[in-house]
């Protein structure tokens, strides 16, 4: 996506292809640092470290990984049982990540049965290759069908403005490219359509306004950051035409576990008549769950999140205490909105409502629980 | 109310009756400071600067800077037209709270009419007293009124743990004493029920965070900080068993103008069958509205109040800056709830249900529009 002027993705390989370069996201918005990627200790790093996060971003870090044990081999055979270990190293750095360990498995499988060491090292820089462009394609494909939303709208309302509501990141940071519940912003921006998208900071860590806004700005797409507390005024008031957001894991019945407020956001869809969509890949879909808000179980992250802000002062990044120093917090990461909230889904595949029937109408090929 | 086992007030008069001494509130939570105002112009200061925030305090503060003019008065007569322009000075330091004109003009009234310089004095500390002390007095009624709620629901839970759900500061720092949102849970603390608050942080400028939880800390009562995202998925979880908050501006209809976020926490309550209290007293009803949403206006503040956030780092109080410099922000500070999503009202004369015909039974003294 565009930065400046110029495109860029979260990862990429160099030319020489001996080094993996990500962009350190911890920084961001008030920092835009490149980090060089050497071997798999500089990978783990950026993974334990959250210089990457987003799931997809996730996968593709430690693809890359596993090629990048290929090529720093200590023995010129390229043992199994090191690739085997460093692979285990990889995936061990950031446990709860799907992504992580599917991405590593794809990668070593491949490489594995192979017994050329140059051999190896080309189907491994092909494979997490692979990863990421798939990724690209599917994004891409969620943008499309998305469009025609967006579209739809555009067209009632004359071609005045869209606005459009979402919340936390997931966008092309998380993802490689387009994103997810951006991806259909973005591809309606290359479509010359009116749009402006109203950014929920997403507290506590603010990936909404550090993250979200950033992409989208430097993209040159119109955005308004607004506190989490904003968007039922905003509803209510006429102001949202349309409500995008991403999901971490969502059932088979429709229920979607996404960033904490997500289900605030969709009881105030529904009461004041707004569609409310979440924009996702296949493999976000678990399809082994009935009941999201029995089944998903919810995270607890560090108090600490909540009692710390972090941001810009005096060319530094600090981070400040707001509550009483004695006062406890409590962390809730991530909430579920029940499937009749949501209006439909935005996949690869096409646009679906939020029934088992519909959803399952769309993936036929999906590997049944 | 109790500051480390002491009793204290947000404003008093010293013993001499020379000095109004105020809490700076700006630097609660993480300095507890005391200023004093000498005269107008420093009661101005409070005002302005926001030393001072909450209608009462504000009503109390000013309240005190017509006594404290009549103190200070450059001829010993205390000439009307003196006393008439330090008034217009004060009313004019925070043109759109009511409590503030309407207090000036309480103790005003009283004392143009009194010739004798030194009953002139006398009659302004009364007066400005007998605001303080209603408020207090309203304060605790409704505290009272409120308790009945909690000690039925812990009666039903068989005296396991209430969780109430409040957002922002309705509490004594605003008001005198008690609060408003906040008084019905000081009375059962007082009561010895077992509670448990959970304090919405109230971005953007944080004053559940900051002053909602450092009252109840410091008076002793159980608390969590959570973010503004978070109440939803603990309605849904079993977590909260009432939700009470303060107003702003309330129809005779029952709509309710408070902190922006309240409707979204309203909408909650509603899903998952949980009461949603607004505590106030008869002043915040506005009689002559009938339709909160389209009479009453939201103010739009100050964007850097979203994109700068105030907190402690290194002994001193820093603002930090959170989403891209480029990126805009729009400030809503108020949402309205209708009348459908609030289960009732406590005030000082009793609770109702948010009908019209229930709140005019509840106040048949009230001045018709």
């Amino acid at each position: 996506m565009k930065v400046d002027g110029k495109n860029i993705r979260p990862i990429w390989l160099e030319k020489d292809s001996k080094v993996v370069k990500v962009i350190d996201q911890r920084l961001l918005p008030h920092k835009f640092v490149v980090v060089d990627l050497k071997n798999v200790d500089d990978i783990i790093t950026a993974l334990k470290e959250m210089y990457v996060r987003g799931a997809p971003l996730i996968g593709a870090t430690a693809a890359y990984g596993v090629y990048l044990a290929t090529v720093n081999s200590p023995d010129k055979t390229i043992n199994n049982n090191y690739l085997i270990k460093e692979s285990n190293r990889i995936k061990s750095s950031r446990p709860t990540a799907i992504n992580l360990a599917w991405a590593v498995d794809k990668v070593l499988s491949k490489i594995l049965k192979i017994d050329n060491s140059l051999t190896k090292i080309e189907v491994a820089k092909k494979q997490a290759d692979k990863i990421v462009e798939d990724e690209v394609c599917r994004c891409r494909k969620i943008g499309k069908n998305g469009l025609t939303l967006i579209k739809n709208i555009s067209e009632k309302k004359k071609n005045k403005t869209v606005n459009i509501l979402t919340h936390c990141n997931a966008g092309w940071l998380a993802c490689i490219e387009y994103g997810t519940a951006t991806a259909p912003i973005y591809a309606a921006f290359e479509n010359s359509i009116d749009i402006h998208v109203w950014v929920d900071e997403t507290r506590p860590l603010n990936q909404g306004a550090r993250l979200t806004a950033w992409e989208l700005g430097k993209h040159g797409v119109k955005h308004t950051v607004i506190t989490d507390n904003a968007g039922g005024h905003l509803m209510q008031d006429g102001m949202v035409d349309i409500v995008i957001v991403g999901s971490d894991r969502t059932t088979r019945t429709g229920d979607v576990a996404n960033k904490i407020g997500t289900y605030l956001k969709a009881l105030a869809a529904m009461d004041n008549n707004i569609p409310f969509y979440v924009a996702l890949p296949s493999s976000t879909f678990d399809w082994s769950l009935k009941d999201g808000l029995k089944e998903i179980p919810i995270e607890m992250r560090d108090p600490d999140e909540i009692r710390y802000v972090q941001g810009f002062d005096e060319g530094a990044i600090r981070s400040v205490l707001i509550p009483p120093e004695n006062s406890p917090a409590a962390n809730f990461a991530f909430d579920v909105t029940p499937a009749r909230l949501v209006t439909g889904f935005i996949t690869e595949n096409g646009i679906c409502r939020a029934t088992e029937q519909d959803i399952m109408r769309l993936f036929p090929d999906r590997e049944t629980p």
